[in-house]
């Protein structure tokens, strides 16, 4: 663990630096002044990214026989007004009507009051934690000063009470306690117009006319859904089966002030995993089972508190805590996956949405938060959306997303059915005889059981349908609502959907801060322990001097390498051993191959561990196939170099 | 070749059905009634793709140690303005009065000149060939009738001749012919408004205020250029290198109508190799220069004729066809990729950009063009576009994009030199200051040595700096101008840049008509001949009946395919052999390992290949290492059977 790595704290500061420095990352357009919120990938950051990514691809795609989708970020309007998007997926935001400025409301609310209480701490002489002070000083807030003015008792918990349940206000309740409290614009004092809701997505036009409204997607999941069924028979039918989608989506922010971790245009990897919502039992749950992991449930959030709880995902499902096993075995397997790719499993935690937080149409929801120098960062979901997308998207289209299972035994049901006098529909209804129609089957039992009372109390029903104006008359000659008896042999069902969702630029971003450290008693000197699988280039490979003679050696490891298809880099340049080591180790380098003059007698070289930096010498074969081991295949360096030599010739 | 495969002609119609039943790709929100020039790829279709990227990685990134760059799709106006995309990057469309329909005005008049010379034939009794019947109807082409009216022979030669040249004529010239021919609406004959210029960039605001104005890129080069000094710095600053970026870009096509071939958002994979415009010798052109290529130069089509010129890279270089070492190592560099990935050499040419058709800039550009059933496709382009895109971002922001070399032997240059007198600036100028300097150091030789006899003459200048109000005056005070001579070391100069650039959707395509066909004499067993390194699955494990006693070889051979990360598929479903194998023959399935109940007795399993359907028997291992050395290692099937026993046992 990265606390008994170092005894130099982590500092941001210097994560930054080296990130920037080594190009992982840096802003976008920056020779253009920049644009908040993007970020470009530079050689190393891409790697890194990739390897993540195949990773992911291997761990769920291929591991669990995924259907990958691709569709595209372009959306039409109707699309993502179905979804929820159009009408929901926003922010509130509030205006400097002087200077024009625009703040994110509840960040601002935030911002505001958390300095008032540290301007109290000061008046009160209480001393304000180092963290606290970093804080202040990297989030770039919008607060620049803090003044020491001492509040009334009272006020101190009225601030806190609110910064507590700051996630829950509404725009018109931020509006009030901006008016309540006195919240202006923190550089001018300026007074601030009541908040307003922005839609958070990127619009366009397609097409030439301008007519045809479009949007960037803001995730991947809608794609996926509206391929439902070329997808259910892809798999020939069978269920459950999960599709999956990597790609960028996008998420218009009004003020993104925190690196890689809120961006404008980011990457992510979805599964939609459908499933028979009478039957959440996941076959391989067993091999997840003991698997323990820490939990922090609604229930300990509602009472107050963040304390941890540490149970197996097995008995976090037993106890109902975790909805169903095929939630579980995602929550277990998101797990590992983060595991593999770097995350500090003392820094994860499996955070539960509250009753208040989850979409009315989820059964369950669980976030894998990451814990960096920003707080606990909600770098995975993995929600049970229950039946909502497919069922929204079925209702508005009017295209059945259904999946159907052979009874074991058929069964005999009694349902409300309509039924349609098709040749009178066309002339009295004309033009909206197909709208009328689909609006009459797309009616639930429920419905149909009214609409059924009605007709026969009534002999008529008069019904409003969307798309077609007036009322709309129908009599017992143009319709009949029974209730028929039969026997099923076949059960069809709108699949529930569990959807584990990847933010792969913040789990990148949280990997940096668990794994990057600096060698002790030396901040020149920081490391990227990143594990070899996702390391962007896994072998250095130095010649001790540029001395012609070393050439065919460095030619043959390379071709071994080649060979083997190891990532690696050359670096003969004239630098000193320890400062090409220091560069890699830096860019995450896991291992390093020394080429000295001994190497031209026996073809011996001698490999270097980055974390530990002991090094061992050995054949050009036997140093290969231990890197090969370790990167590709979990072997450990204990074991892959236990019968080697090893090397103390040289400083590290 | 694909000729000897076959005796049934290609047929696009069933190509299409073909990959739209096995979901390689589809219209994307069918359900909602789809969107024009959008598709979404199934999870053959990703496969396919991300096995060809992954091959263009290794080909080009890691073969070539170039710097991978992630840059943003959303871009600032500003940047695509320096480009020339905000004021060039458009069509000509034209639109029809009274229906509000839009047409591309090039594509009509081509569209309708056509038609009337087809009908000129009909009218003649000249027989339509079948090519140009299949062409009419597949390319959902506007004009949907063909009327028999015979034309003057004059007439017939004015429409030749535009045809010939209709990718040449400005939007002005394409309202002329309109006029001149009267064009009109084909489903109407309604009047068309004279063309205008279309834009085809999307355009979005970035942030909440609305005032950033941006676009969705429509090629990934200039995030590249835009990061020109992070990567020469992380190359140590050695030149020359190259960057590369794979990424989606956006193009708002008026009518798109070409399936995969025209499309509003497509997956781009780009190289800027940055090279000393003194120096464009490649120190590994020798590798690849008798590699002989198909050309098509721009002194042949200029002169009216199509015939390829068939030689070696190495002439065309030394000749001077093709312009530099550089741009052709690169053209070969990417024949070679084509080949890897299926692409028919025998459909595959290389063809110059004519004078009128390049930017004025560029040295020289050369396409990769494939042919289809839509004619020759442009699917890769490959330009030296000179020191102009550097060049401009340079002279827009003032951030000097520049390479050094160290010279031999120093050299002495006389340079005009501009001193600033920088403590009056700031007091004369106030908040200006920094503006004017700006200009004044970023003047040309040319325009310094002007200002100098001005300032000479004169004893002032008097000059207007963009961004400034007013003239601004400048005297000996405050600036000097002079030649002055100075011994330089270093050479700076604006690397120029060679762009290999990728359309990997046009390419995915044209592998699908180059590859697919049918089996001889039996349309309905379609084959889709992917090379084994880019086919989405390797392998089709195939027990013969589901007879639980095959179980534990199926659970053998599968890990064996595990252990070597081979991509496989159980198809243990009830239907035929056969039906199991064609289905995977138009998946593109290259293998297939067939256990039965002999493998019982001895772990032997039968190996098929797809093309020719030929079978061996051996062991596991024997097979897998087949499989894995045919994939991956560029083995031969002969060579790699050659020991194993021929399988006849059962039908293919």
């Amino acid at each position: 663990m990265t606390t008994n790595r170092t005894n130099i704290p982590f500092s941001r500061d210097i994560l930054e630096q080296t990130l920037k420095r080594r190009f992982f990352f840096a802003p976008s357009f920056e020779i253009y002044g920049g644009v908040a919120g993007l970020y470009d990938f530079g050689p190393p950051g891409c790697a890194f990214q990739n390897n993540v990514i195949d990773a992911w691809r291997k761990h769920f795609i291929l591991e669990e026989d995924m259907l990958e989708v691709e569709a595209t970020m372009l959306t039409p309007h109707d699309v993502l007004k179905t979804s929820g998007h159009v009408d929901r997926f926003s922010d509130w935001m509030c205006k400097d009507l002087k200077t024009g400025e625009i703040f994110r409301a509840d960040h601002l609310v935030e911002e505001v009051l958390e300095s008032r209480l540290k301007g109290d701490k000061l008046a009160r002489g209480v001393e304000v934690t180092e963290e606290e002070d970093e804080d202040k000083k990297k989030r770039k807030k919008k607060v620049k000063e803090i003044k020491n003015i001492k509040l009334d008792d009272e006020v101190v918990k009225e601030y806190e009470n609110i910064l507590a349940q700051i996630d829950g206000y509404s725009g018109p309740q931020l509006g009030e306690l901006i008016l309540q409290y006195n919240i202006t614009n923190p550089a001018t004092g300026g007074k601030l117009e009541p908040p307003i809701e922005f839609n958070l997505m990127f619009d366009t036009a397609i097409g030439p006319s301008g007519n045809l409204k479009g949007f960037l997607r803001p995730e991947t999941a809608q794609g996926q859904f509206l391929n439902f069924n070329k997808l259910l028979d892809f798999n020939n039918e069978k269920m459950p089966f999960a599709s999956a989608s990597i790609g960028k989506s996008f998420r218009n922010e009004i003020a993104p002030r925190a690196g890689l971790l809120r961006v404008r245009e980011f990457l992510m990897a979805e599964i939609e995993h459908y499933v028979d919502p009478e039957d959440k039992v996941h076959p391989k749950f067993d091999e997840v089972k003991d698997i323990k992991l820490k939990f922090l449930p609604k229930n300990v959030q509602e009472s107050g508190s963040t304390e941890l709880i540490e149970e197996s995902i097995g008995k976090a499902v037993e106890s109902g805590m975790v909805d169903n096993q095929t939630l579980g075995y995602f929550i277990a397997r998101i797990y590992l996956f983060l595991m593999k790719i770097g995350v500090d499993a003392n820094r994860l935690r499996f955070r539960q949405h509250m009753s208040n937080e989850m979409a009315h149409y989820a059964s369950d929801c669980w976030d894998a938060e990451l814990q960096t120098s920003y707080g606990w960062i909600e770098c995975v979901g993995c929600a049970d959306r229950s039946a909502y997308d497919l069922s929204v998207h079925s209702a508005r289209t009017g295209e059945k997303l259904v999946a159907r299972k052979t009874l074991s035994e058929p069964r005999v049901v009694e349902n409300f059915e309509i039924e349609i006098a098709k040749k009178k529909f066309g002339p009295k209804f004309r033009k909206d005889a197909g709208t009328v129609e689909k609006w009459l089957t797309s009616r639930t039992q429920c419905e149909l059981e009214d609409l059924g009372k009605e007709l026969a109390e009534k002999s008529k029903i008069v019904v409003q349908v969307p798309g077609v104006e007036g009322d709309i008359e129908l009599d017992g000659d143009l319709i009949k609502i029974d209730k028929v008896k039969r026997t099923e042999h076949v059960r069809e069902f709108v699949p529930n959907v569990i959807e584990p969702s990847f933010g792969i630029g913040r789990i990148l971003y949280s990997i940096f801060e668990h794994q990057f450290w600096c060698r002790p008693d030396d901040a020149d000197r920081g490391v990227l322990s990143l594990p070899p699988i996702v390391a962007p280039t896994k072998v250095l490979l130095v010649p001790l001097s540029n001395n012609a003679d070393l050439q065919p050696i460095v030619k043959k490891v390379s071709q071994a390498l080649k060979k083997e298809k190891i990532p690696f880099k050359v670096d003969d340049s004239s630098a000193s051993i320890g400062k090409r080591y220091a560069r890699n180790d830096e860019l995450g380098t896991p291992f390093g191959i020394t080429i000295d003059f001994d190497s031209l007698k026996d073809d011996s070289v001698t490999l270097r561990e980055r974390d530990s930096t002991k090094q061992v010498r050995g054949s050009i074969a036997e140093i290969v196939e231990a890197i090969k081991d370790i990167t590709y295949n979990d072997g450990t360096w204990e074991e892959d170099t236990a019968k080697l030599k090893p090397f103390e010739g040289q400083s590290a």
